[in-house]
């Protein structure tokens, strides 16, 4: 068997075996097969798919392609959270002290943005002197003394994935859910956690725009997770506008910190506390979604998840005042609030244009090698469903240039449809779903 | 527009715009974008397929990716004749000098064997001093003096293709119908000869096993020429056995030797003088197939055919003597004679493993690199549809050593299968193709 004979397969549509998979692993781990064998099986897959075996053995696959983080050493049961990204979505800076306040240690790995979505690293890094890069020692040394500590990635995991996710960019080969599923699967796998809560989203910003596309993936998860012996909990989330009013690393580090003090309510706290719900009846601590949502409250309302945030920050290096008085956070040199101009109803956003607007302004990077301005991006109050008025402010930019301000301006302004007649509001979740089934709102 | 929307339009199952075409065409033919997204390309092509117009335009793309030999100095219609490629096929020498004595000029390019079928170089090569590697103006004055020259390809012919075709051998993508339509097209249109008859293979020895897929391939590559403004006719022909009863270099040309000398009949005769047919008509010398078919069935009882190809011999520096002594061919060192031993009636036969137990005694390479031995194959005088007695001869092989032909014994009796009952002598034609429509036998 050769790797040839693991395209024709997959390319007649047939169910690929395990020596097949590993077969395929072991090429993209070890450069043992040319990158036009790699890519060509890879639009196999993305045209032809994978069965709910096959995914599972190529995540399993890929995860054991290089190193898996051991988290035994810290005692407790460790929930991991991942989502598959969006704009103003800044869920993880919330949860991770949240959850740990209510005695669910949090050892999690971030990544950097990359794209139209924000990254949580590079928001930690806007907070002055905040380190991401802790050795192991230091990060589990972090989470048994504090419970909470939030790191880039250390040890290599799954190298398989690296070299296909950097394949499939150029292949145009992203957009298959089972190399979606396995991609994030391999890598949650080998970070260690002891159970997983996915939040995965749903709409215009989302990696996948449509529901039925969005409740598959987050389906194949969950299986993955459940055939590999890890509970794993998956909420579909809409991404039809930003989550959180403020879109950019500061301004979203601030939004973080204005809802863990009880200043801002609304869809960014409300996923929180669906999320970190999830967390808490995963890791243990509570018995029912509804004992965990009450928990949670407790913790917001004493004050104890934003004091754990300045505890994490204090220990990673960062200047914990930030959590009692956020203008020590970067401040933009252009601040331009901008009225609607019309009356109207918000109908429609288009998000991962707000989020390529953030990036121009340089909040995000367009090239990895990109350095990014931590101050700018803009606050965007509206939400779809809102009515509006000429005089209302519609949303404030923070930008480097009044040109980087304008051309901001009008791209945020076109992403933003506004219309003559009201429209519901959408959900805060489409689906949530565990091995035992998807339920969903009523 | 770059390499990426063109792999996410096939992708997507779109029609590939002329200027999509011709950015992959000038990727293949100049190295512009990596082989890794040419393998992803191929592999969308091979899934969702393209369109007769796309068929069309990336033929063209391909042909003027390099040379096009331009055949006008030579006068007359000059008609190309190519085959899909089979087992024990020799039309090729046979056809060249016949049609050539009808009055109508051949200058044919042509290529070496690889895998299970062999090529027309290989078999001329196996005449004493014959050689097939002539000038652009060697060439052209041959044809002009004698009427027929059949050579190894001058030029660059269709260098896009050359890169695909190698990438397509190793990422599974052979076989599909636009990409084979297309690299055949787009090396004959090159070829620069004024109207082009194709034999198309269909059954167990041939690139097309189904009869539907040989009839669309066919019809394919007719609207291609029809676009491109020159006639062409197809013929979809029977390869579920070998055609001529010869399978080797020298051996085959010993077959085609005795079908110009009026000693051999039967299905390489008939698929010839259908074939030779066609390009008098499409050269201007028969008014219909009836009239050409009485021209062709003159010129081979005058042994006008057989003389012409003595001459060719002579122009190519070959010894002219072979056509009245297959003697003077090279001789294997071990004949052996292979009775049939039971009693039964030929039901099926595996022409592609015929093919490889030829290649495996020496006829064939393995790897481009590999030399030839042009004694060696065998003859199989049966034909599905006869009935076999123990004693008859089953077949004689022709072998470097005895070990070889105890190898090619047990091969070629494995693929042919032997029932208790009579089955159907398969047809020696299926279909006819022109641009006015096919035709089927009746």
């Amino acid at each position: 068997m050769n790797m040839i004979d693991v395209i024709t397969d997959k390319k007649l549509g047939k169910e690929l075996t395990q020596e097949e998979i590993d077969l395929f692993v072991e090429a993209a781990a070890h450069g043992t097969a040319p990158d036009y064998q790699l890519a060509a099986l890879l639009m196999a897959i993305r045209l032809n798919g994978m069965t709910a075996r096959e995914t599972t053995a190529l995540t399993l696959a890929m995860q054991k392609s290089g190193d898996t983080v051991d988290l035994s050493g810290i005692p407790g049961i460790k929930v991991d959270k991942h989502s598959t990204g969006g704009v103003g979505d800044t869920t993880t800076l919330i949860l991770a002290p949240l959850v740990a306040a209510c005695g669910v240690p949090v050892s999690k790995m971030s990544g950097r943005g990359l794209g139209h979505t924000g990254g949580t690293l590079d928001k930690l890094e806007s907070i002055p002197g905040m380190s991401v890069a802790l050795s192991q020692d230091q990060f589990f040394e972090q989470v048994k003394r504090i419970g909470v500590a939030v790191i880039g990635q250390t040890g290599t995991l799954a190298p398989a994935d690296k070299t296909l996710y950097a394949l499939r960019d150029v292949t145009a080969t992203v957009d298959s859910l089972p190399l979606i599923a396995s991609s994030i699967m391999s890598k949650k796998l080998a970070a260690g956690s002891d159970a997983i809560v996915l939040d995965v989203k749903t709409g215009s910003g989302a990696i996948m725009h449509d529901l039925e596309g969005s409740i598959q993936l987050a389906s194949a998860m969950v299986d993955i997770g459940t055939l590999a012996g890890k509970p794993v909990t998956a909420v579909v989330t809409g991404m039809e506008q930003p989550l959180g009013t403020h879109v950019g690393n500061a301004l979203e580090v601030k939004d973080a910190i204005d809802v863990l003090a009880g200043r801002t309510k609304g869809d960014l706290l409300d996923v929180s506390l669906l999320l970190g719900a999830h967390m808490l009846v995963l890791g243990g601590v509570a018995a029912d979604l509804k004992a965990a949502g009450k928990k949670l409250k407790q913790a917001l309302e004493s004050g104890a998840g934003l004091e754990r945030f300045a505890e994490m920050i204090r220990a990673q290096g960062g200047d914990p005042r930030v959590t009692e008085d956020v203008s020590l956070l970067p401040q933009a040199r252009v601040v331009r609030s901008v009225p609607v101009g019309q009356h109207g109803f918000v109908t429609r956003m288009d998000t991962t244009e707000l989020g390529l607007a953030a990036q121009a302004m340089g909040a995000g990077r367009q090239r990895k090698e990109d350095s990014l301005d931590y101050s700018v991006g803009f606050v965007l109050p509206v939400r779809i469903g809102d009515e509006v008025f000429p005089e209302d402010r519609f949303f404030t930019l923070y930008a480097r240039t009044e040109e980087e301000a304008d051309r901001a301006e009008e791209a945020v302004r076109r992403a933003i449809v506004l219309g003559n007649e009201p429209v519901a509001r959408p959900p805060l979740w489409y689906a949530q779903i565990t091995k035992d089934g998807v339920v969903k709102p009523e």
